[in-house]
């Protein structure tokens, strides 16, 4: 398969991005296309040593930055490096493609160029949340921030699309999917909220109800199903909490002569702490109902994050999640119309 | 003053009740009535000694529990410990109440018992938010719960209201207020955000302008304006998340050898950071908008709680926050209703 990666998104890029690349493909027998400023991505490559015919450069002589306005950039910078790689997406020249820039002209882009699978009202971001005491590692938050309004099909549809990305790219059978709302009884929260819950139940979904954000840390459900606003407040929410109790966690521990002791010997656990909470080892966000197959990374992606990403990225690619969503969404579409 | 307590709402009540009653008096000169079922509160008061001119118990004969449909109970359960307590506000029998019942039930008896401010369109219950790295110790999250679906108006009066809170008991001079939203751009959010984010900056608040989730546990602002639902995610992720890290450190730090040792030594800033995240620690949090102080409880509050929450309930009553919020409200109108 071919992956495309954007060589001129994200604070980091091009020199993060580009060694992404390069220690993806030392692992991975896959096509890497990397879109961006020849000379640039050139100059970066020659630092390493990689396999030529598994890395190409394909110039692109625009940018669109993080101050661009998504839907104007999309449809004007047509030379950027967005632009290119997701059109040849479209164009069948790549399977999957990778940026950590604009996040919403990443979603213009498949919007306008790729285009929503067809019966997905709404495409969505699927952010991996991940879980601190639990085996399986992560939960998938639906949407984490592409629609600030959502009306209850579209959360119909975050917990199918969710449920297939679960099963066949992080390989769990048979997910379970919450809804997230203030309590757990059926007659909670919003007029939307109350409408999604009827349409999950109603659906073939492993819907186990509604679900209080407390349990969310702990791994309460494979999906995590809520409207862009809510997602994006839990995602950016966990990520200062975790930051301020580690920093906190630091100051206390190394304040006091018996306190920089024990600090000093739970070094390697503070370490491990860290890394929990380190989303560059968890890759993307995958861009749920267009018709491609797009992640997202975070703005600040390090090298590290890239070469995740592109690792973690290939199963989405290659199970064809992209048409799975597409034939289960007239199972989706009984579900809303029926009485 | 005279501080009534709803004796029979909570998990641990009448029990840790009546003892947060008798602790907290043995510390303040104020009047304390004990509403509910006089022989179960006084067989607990039977424990201690106190002062019997301070403590008094009303006799109620009637529960709202938990499971009871709040309006319902309020107005059926005329001789429950809630609706005898909030009848005692509203008869100037009593200067403050505090229950850790039934929160609909609260909320329903504040509206129809007390009824709301003239000119305030929806109360809302102000929670504290503990900071843990600022020494300013909280911020106030309104609306934390109450309503789940409100109009830009309502999210300008939690800002007033919170405002005048945070001031007038807390001593927060020239509070800051911050509009929970996806982004920090003026043109982020709903359109119901959008329209509360002018007219946040029309009115004369401390309006610092849009605050990112990920900025709250650091206390980017005094007082955080959000509707219930989004409140309510809020307060539950951050009691879920830090819980969970706080076992997730008892874990790691306790595996090995050499990891004992570290965490003996360290044994006593585990505690600190346990009381950080004790809600105990913060007492109650204020129904904000309704012609009475009235104060809710966390459903599962000790008796430490119950201490200090009446503690530092008393100059929420003192300070006639109450009136003051009256005082304010024709300018909030002028807010509202100017071009």
């Amino acid at each position: 398969m071919r992956i495309v990666v954007d060589g001129m998104g994200g604070d980091n890029a091009p020199a993060a991005i580009v060694q992404g690349c390069v220690e993806a493909a030392a692992l991975i027998p896959h096509q890497i296309f990397i879109v961006g400023e020849e000379t640039q991505i050139k100059k970066e490559l020659k630092k390493y040593k990689y396999n030529k015919d598994q890395i190409q450069v394909i110039h692109a002589s625009e940018v669109i930055t993080n101050e661009d306005a998504p839907v104007r950039a999309v449809r004007t910078k047509i030379e950027s490096s967005m632009v290119k790689g997701i059109t040849m997406l479209k164009e069948q020249e790549a399977d999957l493609f990778i940026s950590a820039g604009n996040t919403g002209a990443i979603m213009a882009g498949g919007l306008f160029i790729l285009g929503r699978i067809q019966g997905i009202d709404r495409p969505a971001i699927a952010a991996t949340y991940p879980l601190l005491r639990s085996k399986r590692g992560v939960s998938l938050l639906v949407d984490s921030g592409a629609n600030v309004e959502c009306k209850p099909n579209n959360l119909l549809e975050y917990g199918a699309m969710g449920s297939i990305y679960m099963q066949k790219v992080l390989n769990v059978d048979n997910p379970t999917v919450g809804l997230v709302n203030v309590g757990s009884e059926e007659s909670k929260g919003t007029t939307i909220v109350k409408a999604a819950y009827e349409l999950l139940s109603r659906s073939n979904l492993n819907f186990i109800g509604n679900i209080e954000a407390r349990d969310i840390p702990k791994g309460v459900c494979d999906v995590i199903v809520c409207d862009g606003f809510v997602g994006n407040v839990i995602l950016k929410l966990s990520e200062g909490l975790a930051w301020n109790i580690l920093k906190l966690l630091k100051t206390k521990f190394t304040s006091g002569m018996v306190s920089k002791m024990g600090a000093l010997l739970l070094s390697g656990k503070f370490k491990e702490l860290k890394e929990l909470f380190d989303y560059s080892e968890y890759g993307g966000a995958p861009i749920l109902g267009v018709k491609g197959a797009m992640i997202k990374m975070h703005g600040s992606s390090s090298a590290n994050a890239v070469k995740n990403t592109i690792l973690k990225g290939v199963p989405y690619a290659e199970n064809k999640v992209v048409q799975v969503i597409q034939d289960s969404v007239l199972e989706l579409e009984e579900v809303m119309f029926r009485e």
